[in-house]
């Protein structure tokens, strides 16, 4: 059997075809143009294999709810062109398979969720943060993603600002200084004029980062009480993470058992940023078997 | 058909008798002393009755983990002698009825999501919020409670401060500032010397309050994108939560759709605090048919 695998980003698209077993057969990427020219060379990529159902996990915001009539649409993203676009619309047209259509971050929380599971991991629940571009959540109990009208937008609360970085605005255009707009990638331009990539570890501005990130798993620990919170996006890299379990202790303060904190506050199981591939293939599996 | 109910507070117990439809036949309330005293009017109560089941919700934190040893326990609650107190096994050794055990806030979110349901309100989700003498917070979606490795403890998240707020330190002796030591009952006093009663809703102190519960209010709209999102507690009134609403508002900045937010936003259907009552009922009788 072959299914299906969309990640629909903001900068690219990765199409891919896999097995039963969720092993990759064959993939592509190309740049996220217009809807038209990107759309059409998914549909052209698809009709060369025998795809029996394909998952979908694209950036945002996005309409789930099956009930509405805009089922399947990108709704009203800042990314120009893409606003009101019919993605499953458009790929039924002409790709008549089942298609299970979820967010990015959903797409990879899903697919930690199996990750996990294979791995025997005994979890039922857990939440997914991308912190890259942009950031962004999803979490997942029992198999099912959180979230009932609409899907979480994590990436937007208020944090309680670090006394060292009281004077920086934040890059959010909605928020200013929601967790988006205080750790996102583009952050470290906007405070250093460099990019992250050139900033060490032991620069202080990661200690900031940490404390915000630290407040991220302390909303959804103590909101959600999951098995274990994920961090994938370029941003994110174990020594990073070692900086941000130590601020999470710090303000947790012991209130609600989270276990052994290195498997609480993890980066992906699955490698090269392949979570969503993963994701996308046992939801198309799934959506075939509902 | 009689099933019972107790709401076990820090404070007080409530006991109730009900029937089928949740409707209250008798109901008494002594204050919390000790465990051994107040569990046995508890138990002295209840076998007055032919009561088929019993649905607790209780103060804590707790332990609600079936697989758990210390399941049906209060755990460590810094309420002197009530810690590490095996509530569910000492009911269990004189009252043979099966028991449904939760916070005292999921007891409350499942009687306001039974009664959401008797309005015939299309919901399939909501978070139930109490501000009293502490902060917690409750979450239900299609019938079943948030959380994995235990329950919420949503009071405990941390906030962007408000800028005339910036020297008071917060009053939980956990975490200082979060949102329970910042807009629980008894920071009235610690920030003007008088309870909240004596402090009328055009005092400034009102819109510090209604700019972090607002935050509260966007956390579990971001995380959960639940149907609405209930307010009950002392602190609470309907003015208040217009403040709130018009908090909310500025602060979400219309990333995503909730509605109207008179709905979205509310106080309690169950009038009288008697949310976790008919909660307690409604879990008794969920319990039985399991």
């Amino acid at each position: 059997m072959l299914v299906g695998s969309i990640e629909a980003g903001g900068t690219k698209f990765v199409c891919a075809v896999g097995d039963e077993d969720y092993r990759i057969k064959d993939s592509v990427h190309f740049p996220t143009t217009t809807p038209e020219e990107t759309l059409r060379k998914t549909i052209d990529y698809f009709k060369k294999f025998d795809v029996e159902a394909i998952g979908i996990a694209s950036f945002g915001p996005i309409e789930l709810r099956k009930n509405s009539p805009k089922y399947g649409y990108i709704t009203k993203t800042p990314k120009p062109n893409w606003e009101n676009t019919d993605f499953v619309g458009t790929l039924k047209k002409e790709l008549n398979v089942p298609m299970f259509w979820t967010t990015d971050v959903n797409g990879s929380a899903y697919g930690e969720y199996v990750m996990s599971t294979l791995s025997n991991e005994k979890i039922e629940s857990l939440v997914y943060y991308t912190i890259g571009t942009g950031v962004g959540g999803g979490a997942i109990k029992n198999g099912e993603f959180v979230g009932t009208v609409g899907h979480p937008e994590m990436g937007h609360t208020l944090l309680k600002r670090h006394p060292d970085d009281l004077d920086f605005k934040g890059i959010c255009p909605f928020h200013g200084d929601c967790l988006e707009g205080l750790v996102a990638g583009p952050t470290f331009d906007a405070r250093l004029g460099k990019p992250g990539k050139d900033v060490p570890q032991s620069d202080h501005v990661w200690d900031i980062m940490a404390y915000y990130v630290a407040q991220a798993a302390l909303q959804v620990t103590l909101i959600l009480r999951p098995d274990k919170v994920v961090f994938g996006g370029g941003v994110v890299s174990e020594p990073f993470l070692d900086k941000v379990r130590a601020q999470f202790k710090e303000l947790l303060n012991g209130y609600v058992e989270v276990g052994d904190l290195k498997k609480y506050i993890t980066m992906p199981l699955v490698k090269d940023n392949g979570s969503a591939t993963l994701g996308d293939f046992a939801l198309a599996i799934r959506e075939l078997q509902e």
